[in-house]
């Protein structure tokens, strides 16, 4: 699978000179990443793409393609698989629609073109997809134009080309982490879901693995693939057709046969996956798991500047399945000294009181180490928000906390000022501090931190007793 | 009740030189949001505070005062209800905190309080509290320091004032709509949630309630309130202490007595208030119910720029409890007409191969028409994201459609760029189209629109009947 995210050569049949087809935006893309491999256009009418020499075919091309990127019409497709057969070509993506989603022809034309390419030993990911976006070896078949990428922990397959793009967009203009891989798969006529977590669970640069889908292609295959990849990274599902309506739009969308989503969620659970119900979700937990140590349990400690954000985050942990952290009456004394006189110290934490005497830093420093001191806290939870814009203060402690007490997970919330927000969010995820701006976020994020470091306690302890 | 929001004279006892305590903040944002009734800041060391002469006590001060803002350490707040009774004022906000959330001897200082004031026909809110955000009569008690304020449509009654603060922060920062009164009650000794409620639904201004609430004074009057409330405009409350943990945190904020939270439920339902979870769905839904009318049935269309979005939104759309609009053949043909061969059209509508024939703004147009013109929609959803930076499109129309076919609400998810997303939300939230960023949020917001037109229909249907 490895030529598909890192191509030595790349043949894109359907290039032109017209900026929005898909093939221009796919030269365009390669060229903006600074791909380092060749890149041929491929286009029936010779024209100078971008400065590149253009080939009227694939079997034209004079020196060895290993990756060939379709986005020409469906009937045209055909005729290209069989250039690519001729041209010993490793592997193909896809890029255009026609297929499986559009009825009966389209189901022939996609099973004719899978004929061509298996006799020739050809991998094939799409059809209906916009494919690979590598950002590491500077690789992609994304027909939506990209403006920003960041390379970074978290993996993403899809299984609809357009959501691919959205979420990519979305990710790399208002989020701090970036991204190792993306395999959108779209109709996923050979290459599936199966075979890209055994891809991505042995990729060095991913650290957690989203997933959109709209079907499972082979149930067994990919239970067993999941298996394997949530012992070593956590992977989350965002799965769709769960409802009757659902499920017939994905088949005039993927060509996605229902699954029955009762057996899909035991699977997931049964398989480590943690299912999520949004995109929102999988953002806010994949930060989480790619930049955190995991939660080894349910007690959290939470530190809030508002009391009534200490009431509520309270009422949201327990809901979640969270304990409140036990705390040592010693551990509390320390700080009470402190406080003024008309307030109590307890958990969980409202430190607005301790601010007037001892400042806001210190208020913060203080609580936040006590959290992590006491032996009974597996997660810690901070409540902030922009109280007056002239007092600044900085979590840069959170880090030396997190050296000296290692193995505890930490998520900030911030609500208040848009900018405050902003300023707090680059300065905290920029240290691989997680920044939401609800409670409820990250408290169900922390959640699933704990849940999917349950379910490895429980696999590895059946491993460990199995080998004896 | 209106002499708190919009009184003719304040006085501030702890205003001071020092620019961070409460007292100089409070006189700040008035002169900041152009008060125009007269001001007095008390303080034993009369200084000149902002221009302003000070007054050592409210005694002294030779004009009537019409509310005065206590902002002094609680030990003294019982001298300057005193002060206040000899001067006749007609209510006193009470900032600040160290009374019934405090324990014994903050409870026996607050009924004191209470005590002198009822003797002398003075009602009091607060204590423990930022109090009064009128930005329609430029009035305010607010501690927190303002840096912009929107007039709007929505009210908010809050128990907790930094609470309050962080959540205008919020709105005045990130929202597109403005709020019309904000009732911060604290401890809540005299002025009630029932009180604001009662004053709100009379307001002018007001066309959504929020509330957030950590305990319910009296569960009778409170019922009897928000059941009249209702039946002029939604009413919104996010009732944390819902666990005996929370619950436990709330006594030490605010001093609340635990309500049970099954009760409490219930009485929501009866009374018509809308629950929700957390903050982010007071503004969701306050938004759609401020600016858009209520969908007053289950049928809801679904618009979309992308197919796995369609897929997506049609599952979450069903789980809320909402119908996919049933479609007549002849809407969809005038449609499918224009369809690449390839595609098929059909609800929920994948509008991205309508793209291809017609061009993003003529798909959008035609497609969003066929959902107003279909008699059986009871609530739109457009779903679209930003495909190209160089393809601008405009909803204007989407405006004209609600004129021609009116009571239909409607609400837009754009995912993508932040970019597009920030441009999409002023265009569209400008012309009060509620945007959101994620369906989950905004059909979950339709729903709330239902349930209460639900409500309102039934209740309107009992009013009937017993006036025949």
């Amino acid at each position: 699978m490895d030529f598909f995210f890192n191509p030595k050569s790349v043949a894109v049949v359907g290039a032109s000179q017209n900026p929005f087809k898909f093939g221009s935006i796919i030269v365009r893309n390669l060229l903006t990443l600074g791909y380092e491999g060749r890149i041929y256009p491929v286009n029936p009418n010779p024209e100078d793409i971008a400065g590149l020499k253009t080939y009227t075919s694939v079997a034209e091309i004079p020196e060895p393609v290993e990756v060939v990127i379709v986005a020409v019409p469906s009937s045209r497709s055909l005729q290209v698989i069989r250039d690519c057969a001729q041209k010993r070509v490793k592997g193909v993506i896809i890029i255009s629609s026609g297929f499986k989603e559009s009825g009966e022809e389209g189901v022939r034309l996609q099973q004719l073109m899978l004929d061509v390419a298996r006799s020739a030993g050809i991998r094939i990911i799409g059809p209906n997809t916009t494919g690979i976006l590598n950002p590491h070896d500077k690789f992609t078949s994304t027909f939506v134009l990209l403006r920003e990428v960041k390379k970074g922990p978290v993996a993403f397959i899809a299984q609809t080309g357009m959501f691919a793009g959205m979420l990519m967009e979305w990710i790399f203009s208002s989020e701090s982490f970036g991204i190792s891989k993306v395999a959108g798969l779209g109709n996923k006529c050979d290459v599936d879901e199966a075979d890209a977590l055994e891809y991505l669970m042995r990729d060095e640069h991913t650290k957690a693995i989203m997933m959109y889908l709209e079907s499972i292609v082979d149930g067994r295959r990919f239970l067993q693939a999941a298996r394997a990849a949530t012992r070593v990274k956590p992977v989350l599902a965002l799965k769709s057709g769960q409802t009757p309506e659902g499920a017939a739009a994905a088949v005039s969308h993927t060509g996605s046969l229902a699954n029955n989503d009762a057996i899909v969620s035991a699977a997931f659970k049964q398989a480590g996956i943690i299912r999520v119900d949004a995109f929102q979700e999988l953002i806010d937990h994949a930060k989480l798991l790619a930049y955190q140590p995991l939660a080894r349990g349910d007690r959290l400690s939470i530190v809030s500047l508002s009391g009534g954000a200490a009431v509520m985050s309270a009422d949201a942990a327990i809901k979640a399945g969270f304990r409140l952290t036990p705390f040592p009456q010693e551990l509390l004394d320390e700080v009470q000294r402190l406080y003024p006189p008309w307030a109590t110290f307890r958990h969980p934490m409202d430190i607005e009181p301790l601010t007037e005497t001892v400042g806001m830093q210190r208020a913060f420093e203080m609580t936040i180490e006590c959290a992590f001191k006491n032996p009974a806290t597996d997660a810690v939870l901070v409540v902030t928000w922009s109280p007056f814009p002239e007092i600044g203060f900085t979590f840069g402690f959170i880090k030396e906390l997190q050296a000296r007490y290692p193995g505890i997970p930490v998520a900030v919330t911030s609500i208040g000022h848009k900018e405050y927000h902003e300023d707090l969010f680059s300065h905290l995820e920029g240290m691989q501090i997680p920044v939401y701006p609800d409670f409820n976020r990250a408290i169900k994020s922390l959640a699933a931190s704990r849940d999917y470091a349950r379910y490895r306690g429980q696999t590895l302890t059946i491993f460990t007793r199995c080998e004896k």
